[in-house]
C-alpha cells in the first residue's frame, strides 16, 4: 500500500500514453515516472532523507503532480501549502513542519524568499516556474536534468506520506499527518465510487495543494487514468481545457459550479466529454444542480464528503442520486453512504451511538484516518479516539445508511469550499485595539455559500473602524478567512449560563427562512 | 484493513435488509452480524484463541458465510477445506494447519469423524447441518443460541486471516497464508472492477471453500451487497435461484457456463436480473462466450484471473471487452489489465523484465500477495521474491498492459476450474506396483477444458491395469486429480539432455490444431 504503486502500475499499463497535459508541457507515463525518479534523486542530492519534509507553494501544474510522487519516491513527506495563506501562516506551517526544502512557482517566488528568511529549517528553495530562476534558488528543470533516477523508497502503510495543514479551532493551523495507507484508501474508495478507468482523464482545476485535489491525483492515477492541469479555476479556462484535453471528469467546489453556470462561455462550450463532475467541500443546492444538469446534459454529478483528517473521503453520493424527480433523488439532501472500508456512526456527547434519524456528532473509522495532528497530542486525543475520527460535524443517518450533515459542532464557516474556523479569525480580530469582545459567524452568500461576518463590541469610548479592522486581519490571516463584513454592536454578546457566546442567536436573523445545511 | 469491517459497514448501512438468503433460511444484516459475534463467542468458549485455526468442510450455505466472518471476528484463522479432497488430503491439511476445531455439514459428518480420529489437533467437531447433530459433535445452532456475542477482535493488516490450501508441485498441498490485507485488497479491486453496489445480490454457486468463492463473499459484503447461496452448482438450481433471489451477479467457472448453455431450462429461465457474470479459473472460448451472450442477452461477462497466492485477484477483463465485434473485443483473448493496486511484470528466467509482446513468466506484486506458504520456507522463497509472486504462468503483456496467458511454467492442469499439479498425480501413480516411470498431462476435454491423462511405462514383464491404477489413485487423491485416461507405453518417455521429461512432446498429438490457452 504505497502511493508510488499507482504511478508504477499506470506506467506499466501504457508507458507511451499521455499522463500529464497542460498548456505548456505534456509527458507520457514513462516520462512522468522518469522525472519523478529524477526528482527523488535530486532531493537525495540535496540531503533529503526518509521522513524529511519537502514543502510546495504553487498554483496547479504538472510539476505539482511530480512533486507529490517525487517526494513519496524519495522517502520524504509532502507539505503542500495553501496558496491563500498570509505570510505569518506560511511561516507557521514551515516552522511547525520543519520542512528542509521549499518548491515554488513564479507566482510565489518573492514570498518564498521571505518565508526562507524567517524559517531556518529551509535549506534551499527550488524554483519550479516558467520564468528565469531567481538568484539564490535552484532550477527545478536543471535538477531533474542532472539528477540520477533514485530507486523507489517504497514507503507504505503507516509511513507518513505528508502533513496537510487545516484550519485550527484554537487559532493555529493543525498539521494533519496522513500515512500512505490513508491516502491509498481514499484513492481506492473514490475510484470505485466514480468508476474511474484508464480511459478517464481528470481535469485538475481545484487546487492541488488541497487534499481534495491531491486525492483526485492519487485516485485517478491508481486507476490508470491521466491528468490535465490548469493553474487555477476560471470558468473560461476550465471550459476551454475540458474541450482541449478531452477531460472526462473533474472536481469543483459548488462555488465554482455556480461561477460556471454564470459564465457566458458555457452555452457555446462542448462539455459532452465530461461525463462526471465531482463536487465537495460544501453542498450543492437543488436549484444549482438542476440548472447545471440542464446546461451540462452529458455530465453526471457526484458528491464527495469528508475532511482532511480522512484523507479526505468519508462518503459519496453517486450520480444515480442526482437525477431530479427520480426515486433516488429523495437522498439528494444527504452526503451519501460511507464509502467502502469506512464506518460511520452518529454519537451523542458521551460517545454512544444515537438511533437512526436522530442528530449527533458524525464519527468515522477506517483506514483513511489520519495518524494524528503533527506535534499536537492533545488535539489528536480529542479528535481521534479508539480509532474513530470525530469530525466535528453534526448529522444524522437514515435507515439506509445515508448521512445528512445538519450542523458543524466545531464552529466553522465554509466559504468557497475553504474551511474557516471562527476561533482563528476571532483571535486575529481581538489583536485590534479597542475591542471588548467579538464573534465570527457565517452568513449566507450567493457566490461563496457562506461569507465571514464579524460582530464586534468596542470597549467603552472606542469606535473601531471596520475597514481598518479588515485590513488588520489581512496582515495576519489568509484573505478568505478575513471578515467580509463587520457589525459594531453596543450591547454585550448573548451568552449561555456557562458564559459561552450563543452564536446561533447571532446567526438566526441572517439565516431566517434559509437552510444552513453544510457538508 | 480488517475483513470484519465490510460486515460492520454493511450492517450499519441497512441493518434490516436481507444479508443472506438460501432455501432454508434468511437473515438480515443485523442478524448476520449478531450470529457472527455469537459464533466468535462460542469459539472462544471452546478455547479458540488468536491465531488458532478453525477448519470447515461443507457445501455452500449461509453458515459458510458466518464461518468466515465469525472466525475473523474471534481473532482466529480460517482453513476452508476442499470438498473434493480424499481422506488422506483432508488429514494432511488438518495435520499441517493444526486446526483445533472442524465445522462440517450433513454431507461430511461421517468423513469428519474419520478425520478427527486421525488428527489429534482437532478438539471438537461442530455440526452445522440441517439434520440431527450426531453423537460426539456440538450443534452449531445450539452454540450460537447459547453464546454471548464476542467483541470484534479487529484482526487486520498483516494478521493471518486464513490458510487456503492449493495443489502442491511437489506432491503435497501447500497452505497459502493470506493476511487480512490481501483479502481486503482483492475484495476492493474486484468490487471496483465490477462496479458492485449495495443494490447487488451475489448468487454463490461456485464453492465457498475456494478462494474465488470466498473473495466474492468478501468483496460484495465490502460494497454493501447481499448474498444468495445454493449448496453447489447445478444448472437448474442455479437458474431457479437467479430468479427466486433476484441475483444480480454470480461467478462461475467456464465449465459451469458450458453446462448452463446445455441446460434445457435455460431457454425458459428469466436471467434478465443477472447483469454480470464473472468467470475465472480458466478462459472462456469465444464460441461459448457468443453463445452465452445470445442466450443471456441481459448479462455482461467479466473475466477474473489470479491464483490463491494472490487472494486471488490479479487482473480483470471488464464487460466492455466482451462485446463481440466491438473494437475492444480485440482484447478478448487476454486476461485483462492488472487490477488497481497490483503491478505485473513479465520476466525471463533471470528475473529481468522482457519487452512487450514477448512471453515470459508472469510475476505480480501488490498488497494482495500472500505472506508465504505455511511451514514451507523453501517453497515460499521460490514463489515470493522481493515482494513479487511468481505465478508459474507463462504469458506476455501487450502495449496497453493487457496480459495474455500462454502457458503454465508450473506443470499444472486446469480441469473444471480446479488446479491439478501433475507432480501430485505422478507421485500417487508411482505408488502403484510395476511401474518404471510415468507422466501426467492435460488433454483437451469438451466439458472440463482439460482432462487428466496419464502415460505410464511398466517395468519389464509388468502389465499394469489402467482401471486398477485409477482406483488406486482415488484412494490417495481427490477424484478430480485422478487420471481419466491411462496410456501404457512400452518405450521410455522422451527426455531433455538434463533428463527432464519433455511433456510438450507428449502433449503435442493431443493438442494439434487446438489452442491450449490457459489462465
Amino acid at each position: 500500500m504505497y502511493m508510488t504503486q499507482g504511478l508504477r502500475r499506470a506506467t506499466k499499463l501504457t508507458p507511451n500514453a499521455v499522463a500529464l497535459i497542460s498548456e505548456r508541457r505534456q509527458f507520457t507515463w514513462s516520462e512522468f515516472q522518469d522525472r519523478v525518479a529524477r526528482l527523488a534523486g535530486a532531493l537525495h542530492g540535496l540531503g533529503v532523507r526518509a521522513d524529511d519534509r519537502v514543502a510546495m507553494l504553487a498554483f496547479n501544474s504538472d510539476r505539482y503532480c511530480e512533486y507529490y510522487y517525487g517526494v513519496f519516491w524519495s522517502g520524504a513527506c509532502v507539505v503542500p501549502m495553501n496558496i491563500r495563506w498570509s505570510l505569518p501562516e506560511h511561516i507557521y506551517s514551515i516552522k511547525d513542519s520543519e520542512a528542509r526544502v521549499l518548491i515554488v512557482d513564479d507566482a510565489f517566488q518573492a514570498l518564498a524568499t521571505e518565508i526562507k528568511a524567517a524559517c531556518p529549517s529551509i535549506e534551499c528553495l527550488i524554483h519550479a516556474g516558467d520564468g528565469p530562476t531567481p538568484a539564490g534558488m535552484l532550477s527545478y528543470e536543471a535538477l531533474i536534468a542532472e539528477a540520477r533516477p533514485a530507486p523507489d523508497a517504497f514507503r507504505s502503510g503507516e509511513d507518513l506520506a505528508g502533513i496537510f495543514y487545516t484550519g485550527g479551532t484554537t487559532g493555529f493551523p493543525k498539521g494533519v499527518m496522513l500515512p500512505h495507507r490513508a491516502l491509498w484508501t481514499s484513492a481506492m474508495g473514490f475510484g470505485a465510487g466514480a468508476a474511474v478507468t484508464p480511459d478517464d482523464r481528470m481535469l485538475h482545476a481545484a487546487p492541488l495543494f488541497h487534499i481534495a485535489g491531491s486525492a483526485m491525483l492519487f485516485s485517478i492515477t491508481a486507476y490508470g487514468g491521466s491528468h490535465a492541469i490548469i493553474p487555477s479555476f476560471q470558468p473560461k479556462t476550465f471550459l476551454d481545457a475540458v474541450e482541449a484535453y478531452d477531460a472526462t471528469l473533474s472536481l469543483l467546489v459548488p462555488t465554482m459550479v455556480g461561477m460556471l453556470l454564470q459564465a457566458p462561455e458555457l452555452a457555446a462550450a462542448n462539455t459532452s466529454n465530461l461525463t462526471r463532475l465531482i463536487y465537495g467541500a460544501s453542498p450543492m443546492t437543488l436549484a444549482i444542480l438542476k440548472e447545471a444538469m440542464l446546461k451540462m446534459p452529458e455530465t453526471r454529478f457526484i458528491h464527495a464528503y469528508g475532511q482532511t483528517e480522512l484523507a479526505p473521503l468519508a462518503t459519496l453520493l453517486g450520480s444515480d442520486y442526482h437525477i431530479p424527480d427520480s426515486p433516488k433523488a429523495a437522498k439528494i439532501r444527504s452526503v451519501g453512504q460511507p464509502m467502502p472500508l469506512v464506518e460511520i456512526e452518529i454519537v451523542d456527547e458521551a460517545g454512544h451511538e444515537v438511533p437512526r434519524n436522530v442528530p449527533g456528532e458524525v464519527r468515522v473509522r477506517g483506514p483513511n484516518a489520519m495518524l494524528g495532528y503533527w506535534k499536537k497530542p492533545e488535539q489528536t486525543a480529542a479528535a481521534l479516539k479508539d480509532g474513530w475520527i470525530y469530525t466535528g460535524d453534526g448529522g444524522y443517518m437514515d435507515d439506509e445508511g445515508f448521512v445528512y450533515i445538519v450542523d458543524r459542532v466545531k464552529d466553522m464557516i465554509i466559504t468557497g469550499g475553504e474551511n474557516v474556523y471562527s476561533a482563528e479569525v476571532e483571535i486575529a480580530i481581538m489583536q485590534f485595539p479597542g475591542l471588548a469582545e467579538c464573534a465570527v459567524i457565517g452568513v449566507p452568500d450567493e457566490k461563496w455559500g457562506e461569507a465571514v461576518h464579524a460582530i464586534v463590541v468596542p470597549r467603552a469610548g472606542e469606535a473601531p473602524d471596520p475597514e481598518a479592522l479588515i485590513a488588520h486581519c489581512r496582515s495576519l490571516i489568509a484573505g478568505y478567512k478575513c471578515p467580509r463584513t463587520v457589525a459594531v454592536r453596543a450591547e454585550a454578546l448573548p451568552k449561555s449560563g456557562a458564559g459561552k457566546i450563543q452564536k446561533f442567536e447571532l446567526r438566526a436573523p441572517f439565516w431566517k427562512g434559509r437552510d444552513r445545511r453544510v457538508s
